[in-house]
């Protein structure tokens, strides 16, 4: 490294910094607290809250802040917004309570996995008039942004189809598969946001076929492991969606929209830029396995968009419909499984 | 992200951590400062120096640690370690001082632009036996280490030829090249480290080659700012470098092993995954521009290999002689580009 | 070139070569022609012959062959073989009086788009004993070849799914579709053959949905020139297909298995290995856009498998079965688009 | 393949082709004879000559042209022109004896070792005033055509440096070694060439280091396998080349210029386009192996560009002084490796 390598420190922000409370500290929510108290400019972490008072407890200690019960936390004025991390049944009640305790919001994904529910949330947020995002990190992946801005720019001109592929390194255990709702609301729902992002048009139909080829217990489970997806957008965009629990190569996350222009795709990466060519072949590395090495800036930059919503205001990157429209896909993705045929959005509700 | 994605939490490590002093906490300094903070397990700092008080108060504060002078630094028994990221001219007795307070060491590179100062150096760390390390980041970029990995094991058979391409993206200020050594010296000095570790068998020779193609600034400051360079090893093996103050497409880095049975590279990936094909072909985007954002892993695992060297013992990843050897390459690689013929390295001593 | 470069003659092959004529003499029937004439070792052209006796004549002429009536040259003891590369609906008629004549046949795909008629010809073939190809030529494709190697060595497990993605790079004027039975069987019946070749499991359902996006035209003319197919095969493996008729960036073909232990894919090349890296990024050459820069290695292939069927008889590489299963799903999927539903190929017949 | 797929055929040239006359029909003069006869639009071949009479008569029975003696052959009113195929030391005496028959001349790389013989080829071939090109065919190569497009347009602004990176799949016999003059003449000749053709810009002084690695009857020969070249241009610009005489993975040849506003780069394609990725990494063909898999393409060319010559007239593409310049940067190279220093090319004469 000498001089012209580029180093430089960003312009001082001296505004007052976003005080999250984060509630919810397990897996997701701890990696969410340990973002935004070390690499998230204008956030800082006041307070953490969990079922478990133990994990409650030993996240706070690490982080130098207050583990409180989640009311506590709520009703702070230490606390200027919420990131609500816990179990998906308990979301809509922790975005109703933020709302009216006027806190700014980001829920992770899915809001709930019933429509009524997810429209309760929305009612409240809607009532409170507080900032609302859903936690769809992925629209911030670098890579995937450029697809939808190369969409949008038009630089492929009129989007003709768009595929989706998303595969995850290795399965969930059997028993977190049963409550999760299934593929379509637990993993496929990503790409259900994605499509809608890119396209810019609602779907109106989903078709889909699922097989268990991965794991028999999830099977058991009432789920399917392995699927192909169609959604017919209500301006004729056709989206497909493959989707596996396991790829045994790493973590495979690629979109590709076509159009009347070209393509434009995002496309995975290896883990380094190391490969050997020998009398066999080319080898290269096989693909980034844990999450985070795919997606930390996508978790960045989802972050610096809320920090932005809170300070700024303005409509929010993910707001209330978005959190909504994914469920209704995922719920007639998983009926159109069931029964065998396409099925209308509108059938949902 | 599922389950599936590979969640998890390291083992914990309950050993204490080492407690660092940064001494220099200008512009590599600071990052040092950032990352043993931070990002590196089993370290933390406890204590900055720098030539520039204010400086020094400034990164203390943002750090939460005191500002000392750098006798109170060496003194404290706060720190068992030092990070030197000063100027170049004062690494040599900055050495010679912490090692006499039997502090291990890191120092950046080059440790002296003088061998004989180098020496002193050299004959302190190995007299108060202290851990010693020299901050050649990019032994541990893993694409690179791939390289050297796939020599070592044999993977591309016996080594004939190396190729090392190391293009800063812009040039840096003229004063700061007046003051550089030159680019063998301050860029080239990387690459000949890179070369000794690779191929594993001492440099004897060098040819050099260089122009001023960028700023003529920099030709009036007697150096040049593109440069090809011929390595003769021991073992016969050649290596060729070509080095570019200025890449207007980012921060270039590549390794080329070329061997009985095949190459070993380390190249470059582009700043994210997306792409778009039209009518025109093809378009990527450019290189990582930021050196961080190319180096940044070398750096965190630089750190943990110094805080292993530091509990653990045993031979240090880049002792003494790799911190001498590199400057006697590049001041044979000077004398050559100045003479016009190859140099023996032994010629310079 | 020196000459380690490799330079070496083939063996010399003393057997008589296969003596072919070629039926239909028009764009596709020319370039069968040319490759059998030129490039085809064990292969010669004795005659010609086309509906249009100019044509005939001035390819007889260039190839220094006599030009002659279809019943003259399936008579012929100087034609061993013959191509079929007329209209599809002389396609049948033309099988049986060559299956009769006791001449081998390799006939262009689509045999019929009537399944009645692709079994009045498989009967003759089988009554003849005659050897016989369907010209899927892209089974040959040195790329898509190594797909279905993985997938039967094992390479990638068990197969879960299988993507295909066909797009032309301009398309067919609207009087060719109207008479071209359709996307489906037009176009992505090499597709269906390419599932059905690398899957090695009949398809039993066919889901498809389409969109007039490119050309009104091909609209008016009853079909559509963007497709997403979803094919069910009997052991549970899922195919999806997408088609476009119009790739500007020129002929995209790309086939990708993923299975329980990775993945294997048949990836586009650019049409040379040029490209540059600016501030603005990296721009590669776009597609190879004519046909025979993409596919003419099959074409070779497939006519020296054909040399070799019918030299050394044996099972046909691209047999009976062949010629009718993929008009099968042809027909489904035309009927799915049409109903809006997944239709089991047993519907068809 | 569909109407779609871009079939068309050429405009009709009515000229009278060029009757060539190949001159040396061994193995390279046997695929020349082959691609005249066969692929150059514009070209026939309408009379063979060899030293060894079975190999003319060979093949110029599957051509089906007469094989007639040398002298036969430049008297001919038949031949327009002769491919000179020949060893090397036999190519002067045949240019002259070709120039004063009025033939128009493609002769093989190198024209002669031997400086004054290169001086008395061109002046027999500037008095008799006929079309003439030496065989460097890689200039014809379209990546490599690529990167000399992008020098010429300023594409990556000024040129700084010129890498080459030329390495063969497998040595030649000893005893062809030991009469190649060398790897300089007889290899990296066609790099000299290429540098020269994409710098603009004659070179003045070479520095070479070489070594044995492969082969030791290679070194009993007095010749090395492995060498490193520094070429300075009179405009400043640093060319470097490696060459190797084994490259296991195949026919490596690859170049790339760096100037002030990027790279342009000539890269090497794989095989083909399948690929494997599983839990190990990610899997590629080798490269090709043949010359002719990777350079067939630039022959056409060559030969497309003599039948432009000599119909057309107008300056040669690779005209007498591109036959002189690389031998003499060849044999400085040659002293520069057996003197240990750098050579001037003004030095050889």
């Amino acid at each position: 490294m000498t001089t012209g390598a580029g180093f430089g420190l960003a312009a001082l922000d001296t505004r007052p910094p976003v005080r999250m409370g984060i509630i919810g500290v397990g897996r997701i929510g701890r990696m969410h607290a340990d973002l935004l108290s070390r690499e998230v400019p204008g956030a800082t972490v006041t307070a953490v809250a969990d079922a478990l008072p133990e994990t409650a407890a030993r996240v706070a200690g690490d982080l130098g802040v207050p583990a409180v019960e989640i009311p506590e936390l709520l009703a702070s004025d230490q606390v200027d917004a919420v990131a609500i991390c816990t179990s998906t049944p308990t979301h809509v009640d922790l975005i109703v309570a933020a709302a009216e305790a006027g806190k700014a919001i980001l829920c992770e994904k899915p809001v709930s996995l019933d429509l009524t529910e997810v429209d309760r949330a929305i009612d409240a947020v809607e009532a409170a008039q507080v900032p609302f995002m859903v936690g769809f990190n992925r629209r911030f992946d670098p890579g995937h942004a450029s697809v939808r801005e190369a969409v949008r720019a038009g630089a492929i001109g009129e989007l003709h189809t768009l595929r989706i592929t998303s595969r995850d390194p290795a399965p969930p255990p059997p028993e977190y598969v049963a409550a999760s709702g299934g593929i379509f609301l637990d993993m496929t729902i990503h790409d259900f946001d994605m499509a809608r992002s890119i396209v810019g048009a609602e779907v109106v139909e989903v078709f889909a076929r699922g097989a268990v080829r991965i794991d028999p217990r999830i099977g058991d489970a009432g789920d399917v492991d392995t699927a192909v997806t169609v959604l017919t957008h209500e301006d004729g965009t056709i989206t497909y969606i493959d989707n596996s629990r396991q790829a045994v190569y790493g973590f495979d996350q690629r979109i590709e929209a076509f159009g009347s222009e070209g393509v434009a795709v995002s496309d995975n990466l290896p883990q380094h830029g190391g490969w050997t060519l020998t009398a066999p072949g080319r080898t290269e590395p096989r693909l980034p396995w844990f999450f985070l090495d795919r997606y930390l800036t996508s978790y960045r930059l989802e972050w610096s968009a809320f920090v932005d919503l809170v300070r700024d205001g303005g409509p929010s990157p993910v707001g209330t419909i978005d959190g909504r429209a994914p469920v209704a896909i995922g719920l007639a993705a998983t009926r159109s499984l069931r029964e065998g045929r396409p099925v209308a959005v509108s059938e949902i509700g």
